[in-house]
């Protein structure tokens, strides 16, 4: 049974065999000169996802770890920054800026709606003494499936002189993020996404503008100090033991993105937010997210129908048909179920999970015919196959 | 020539083939039953291993992350501590310490020689007000490699009310640290060191005396707050996404360690830095620690003969042996050389370094017979077979 769980959370996400094998190999030292060649080409290849010619370090942290150093290296105590919040990953930006003494003005956007830079453009306008430090926002926002438009918020600051600083953990090679392009200046992602790795590396990429307001920051953290990170990394090296193992498998991986070619990820995924939305609708049931462009090609969650528990929805799928998606998190625990389509994911594998939840809801007396949700994966299979 | 290459540094170590194959398996979700029963038990087994009845904290970061956390949840900006410092690590907990305003009273020992609890004891006498808030030390000094007298310093401290705080990242499961027996508050260490694991875990224990202390503390990092790991563990998970591949690797290395035996491994450690600095000896090299009890088992610092570059050394070793040892860090670059004898390492992986290294100062011209060096090893092996 366990060995051939579909595995269709938000992270962490399938992992191809090529990646479990280039990290199940004897370790090496982290300060030879072997591991500094595999520093260096990770730390360039990781340039090409991120779309930038900053540098982007790699931190043995999860995403958390590196939302913290997306703050601590850049907002002083007592500044004032503004949180866009979509969900549990928005709050957890304001908490750990609230955590070092950070004014927080936050905005919360209703649940399944995207964040409007109409909205934040008020705001900074607002702010005539340019005190807002930075913008803190998710890319994709994980726990509610929504996909924030980066460009546009980018757009709406206008000339204010706010950092842009953007979670991207489980955005990052699932939607297009131009980085340089869309003037982002601190930008997270995260090995247990797309990067179709364990958990344990974060990543992060800085602004020469992030740059010149580090300088002026106590920079509290020892463990996430990025200068310490900056000037390891021109030896090619980290400044603390690196999680070897999974840079191997990094190593791996980017190979396998950047042959696939980010643009055919980009439009993969779309395809596995469309099969996805389109069998959810046929079988009736609610999407959260109801705007397509604002909906998440890396997560689609979908509210628990009124006379289910997504408790019994789970058991089903876990015990007779050993697929796992996700519930809801805190406050949406048990109103929605969430299936996550990033990393090593193709399209027989969403097929599969759309059947098994079909027969999950059709023994759970919501649905009365089998087959619908599959029909309308198969023609958006289809439909792309055509169109390719 | 590099899948099989004798790593002998002071981590990370060489890992056991059932370690590898345990990590190299699908992903697990981080929330599903199947791992929250992975976590337990791997927490009840760090706690034999720790020889303690108090939790102990799995953190997705190196060593370095699990020392600011035995900084930031034990102290605040402005405490008074004494940090003990013997080499490289002992300076990093005087700067986390300072990065976070904490005032260090700073006792360095002399290069080679073990913390001296009687200056301990005079520092802490001296302390009418009782000002000092904690005591933090490295069990093994990787970088010099010192092994100090926990318990010894824990006497020192006698009625003092301050929390000694442990660095034991290459020093638990090497030599015995029963961690409640000898008093130690918080006691940090590492997967890449005796866990026989990849880098990107560590573990770190918490008395009761030190929560006391905590629930004043005004716990900065968010990433690293223990009471988010606390409360998460009462419900076997983390606060936030675990490294599971390692974790799973953990699982078979804790089996590993219980099943050999703590008292069995200490032996065999003791026999290691028994073989090594036999071997140093008889090849007329000076070691750096001269005292045998305060020498660790973890890690042996042999001097760099005056004749001899480092550079020189090494590039034989690596190159024609395919033998790693690790050189001086920081200061003692080029003064030292040190032999890491951690974990997955056995009698004739010991033996194979020495008749590396003998056969790299013949050529360097350093000594003029083979076989010296190797013969102190076999003695000492034969020694203990005939011991046990």
């Amino acid at each position: 049974m366990y060995e051939k769980q579909l595995l269709l959370i938000p992270g962490p996400t399938m992992i191809p065999p090529r990646v479990l094998r280039a990290m199940s190999v004897p370790p090496m030292g982290h300060r030879s000169q072997k591991f500094s060649q595999v520093v260096k080409e990770v730390s360039e290849n990781l340039k090409k996802v991120f779309q930038t010619k900053n540098d982007v370090y790699i931190l043995t942290a999860s995403g958390t770890g590196a939302m913290e150093a997306a703050v601590t290296n850049f907002v002083n105590p007592g500044d004032k920054v503004l949180v866009l919040v979509n969900g549990k990953f928005g709050d957890r930006f304001a908490k750990i800026n609230k955590r070092y003494g950070v004014e927080v003005i936050r905005k919360d956007f209703e649940l399944g709606k995207p964040a409007d830079p109409k909205i934040v453009k008020e705001i900074l306008l607002e702010d005539k003494g340019q005190e807002i430090k930075a913008v803190f926002v998710q890319q994709n926002e994980t726990s509610t499936g929504i996909l924030n438009n980066i460009k546009a918020i980018k757009e709406a600051m206008a000339d204010h002189p706010a950092l842009l600083i953007v979670d991207s953990i489980s955005g990052m090679a699932v939607a297009n993020f131009p980085v340089d392009e869309w003037g982002a200046d601190v930008v997270v992602a995260g090995s247990q996404k797309a990067f179709m790795l364990p958990p344990g590396l974060a990543f992060i990429s800085v602004s020469e503008k992030a740059w010149k307001v580090n300088e002026t920051c106590k920079n509290y953290n020892f463990y996430f100090d990025l200068q310490a990170a900056r000037k390891n990394l021109t030896k090619d090296t980290t400044p603390f033991t690196p999680a070897t193992a999974l840079i191997l498998g990094l190593k791996e991986s980017l190979n396998i993105i950047l042959n696939e070619g980010l643009e055919n990820i980009y439009k993969k995924q779309e395809k596995f937010k469309e099969m996805v939305r389109e069998a959810v609708k046929a079988l009736c049931l609610e999407l959260l997210v109801k705007d397509e462009k604002s909906a998440s090609p890396a997560i689609t969650a979908i509210k628990v129908p009124d006379n289910i528990q997504w408790k019994d929805l789970n058991n089903i799928l876990l015990n007779d048909f050993n697929v796992q998606i996700a519930g809801g998190q805190d406050d949406l625990k048990g109103k929605i179920f969430r299936i996550g389509h990033i990393g090593y994911v193709q399209d027989m594998d969403l097929l599969t999970a759309v059947a098994a939840l079909e027969m999950a809801l059709y023994k759970l007396g919501f649905i009365k015919e089998l087959g619908i949700g599959v029909k309308a994966c198969q023609q958006v299979i289809l439909k792309h196959k055509e169109e390719a």
